[in-house]
């Protein structure tokens, strides 16, 4: 597919959606399309650059990084995780894919009437501890409430501002052909967590989220001199939508082997049960990192000497192709097309 | 009341408000409340502190002030404004009443299911109309959507990063006794706006909110030397609550000019028919500030020169009194208490 063919298969949302679907916020190609034609081309910026990522901004020749997340997941306790922590680590995760050393957050709440302060307490002590362990310091907030009934129990925003050490620019644009693409560990943990409290699934023993803090992990590669071309957290839309974003942005394609990336076993049957491709479940303490062949190796033993990067694996390659085609080969050597998903499956998941 | 009362007079709000309620979100004493017992005592920070105003941190050998607002008005459009232009004042003005120049926001949108993406063009259009106006650049973004019922069509939360370009410490701690207090201009337009349309009101023409961004008056009073001690945008709770939130904070009384405080004629009616306090409603380009005597006069000249404050005021005292009770004088020369709103009456007004 050509970059117009991939521009094309990106609904234009105002002509054919005119409402906003649950899709639009689902990672996928709709919420591309409504990113690209009503954010985008209002506020400005490059259709093919990376808005889910933070923006990185100049103050006193300090390079910082700035980036925001609404957080709207359901139900606000799961395995592994609560709506709390979600939203520091997810903001976190952004400005340390920016390869930022986050700083300082704000959180910003949206609470329905009705909502128990005992729950609140706890989300909020959540928040701080997920804050405190990842040396980030929540420095400001709003609150608002509105009428039982117009929100659901807790809505929390946080953005945040980190600090750049390295002059390295990682960015999707830095991506060139021969790079290989690393995990730092096992896939769709996050969203099958959620997913499986939220229909009911009961395994052995519980999935739990995989949402952990990943600035640590990236601070010591880029102390290690590590060349990191691009780093993206796995989220919305999977892994799928990342190699999508990043081939796009890039123009240049992209192959991974489906034997080498991690999925655990109770996983794959969950989304065997709700019909869903692991491959296109969010994490929320996963990433994927576009590193030149030669500190691979480095690279792995680094991200592995973390807990949170510990099933860190290379997964596959950047081609030469200029055409920006994500493809998969199959442990039999098949080779298929993993397009950008559309965004449907998997509703308020972070 | 001495501060001991005035803590006590804070209910508690676990204890004797288990749930949530509108008021918790009204600007006024259960609010204060929750941010004291909940976020401060949980996100540290000074109980005597000023939790909506913006924080300054170094960067760089830089000062900067960040904050953050969750917009959750209803209706989304409303005389003078609409829920896009709000979120980029309101946030401005939480930037320049630390005294900073904004720079750059970020903008993350909690969106309903089904709302027409020409509504959302609509309020991102009036954003960036009100962003560019203002010389600041939105430049990092988020995009959830919830189930229909789930939300109340769109939340816009917006954080934002500002400059401090003068050494002043403007902060409620700075107040000295003798500083006079301005206002910048009339009061309660912005809630009556609202309100006027929420409840069908119908006058010879429409009360149209004093949303507008007020960091160029700051800036300037700044660059001409005045000495600014505490400045504070007059949102939720109105003016009485900023008044008692400075006087608690400052551990110092205030005394105001009934006479002296510009509120409309149509402000006063609408208050009338609704059974609210003008003094209590909330404005969205309008602020307070504490300057010392020497440098009132030029302080209002300044103002005066800009539109946004055009109708700045002297309107009263900071008293040498340690009790920090904010009073009223009346034109008949009767002193009563201005107490801190509840916070019950205006709900989601911003």
């Amino acid at each position: 597919m050509s970059t117009a063919e991939f521009a094309l298969s990106c609904p234009l949302p105002i002509e054919r959606y005119p409402q906003v679907l649950l899709a639009h916020g689902g990672g996928g190609k709709l919420m591309h399309g409504l990113i690209r034609d009503v954010f985008l081309k209002t506020f400005g910026g490059q259709p093919s650059g990376s808005p889910h990522d933070a923006t990185v901004l100049e103050v006193g020749g300090q390079r910082i990084a700035f980036s925001t997340d609404s957080f709207v997941v359901r139900p606000i306790f799961f395995p592994g995780g609560d709506l709390g922590s979600l939203a520091v680590h997810g903001t976190i995760n952004d400005l340390a894919m920016a390869g930022a050393r986050p700083m300082w957050l704000s959180a910003s709440f949206i609470i329905e009437e009705g909502l128990p302060l005992e729950v609140l307490g706890r989300i909020v002590t959540s928040m701080e501890q997920a804050a405190s362990s990842a040396n980030v310091t929540i420095v400001t907030g709003d609150t608002k409430v509105v009428e039982k009934g117009k929100g659901d129990s807790l809505f929390i925003t946080s953005a945040g501002i980190g600090i750049l050490e390295s002059n390295q620019r990682i960015h999707p644009q830095s991506v060139r052909a021969g790079d290989a693409v690393l995990v730092s560990g096992d896939l769709g943990r996050h969203g099958m967590a959620v997913m499986s409290v939220r229909e009911g699934l009961e395994f052995e023993s519980a999935i739990e989220s995989d949402s952990a803090p990943l600035a640590e992990v990236v601070l010591a590669l880029l102390a290690a001199k590590i060349e990191v071309h691009c780093l993206r957290d796995i989220t919305r839309g999977g892994l799928t939508a990342v190699l999508n974003e990043i081939a796009e942005a890039a123009q240049l394609g992209i192959v991974v082997d489906e034997a080498q990336i991690p999925v655990r076993d109770d996983v794959k049957a969950a989304c065997e049960i709700l019909g869903l491709d692991p491959l296109q479940v969010a994490c929320e303490g996963r990433f994927a990192a576009f590193i030149p062949e030669k500190h691979v190796s480095r690279a792995l033993e680094i991200m592995k000497s973390f807990p949170a990067a510990g099933g860190a694996r290379r997964i596959g390659l950047v081609l030469a192709d200029p055409d920006p085609l994500v493809s998969i080969r199959s442990s039999i050597g098949a080779r298929r097309i993993l397009d950008m998903p559309t965004g449907e499956q998997l509703p308020r998941i972070c």
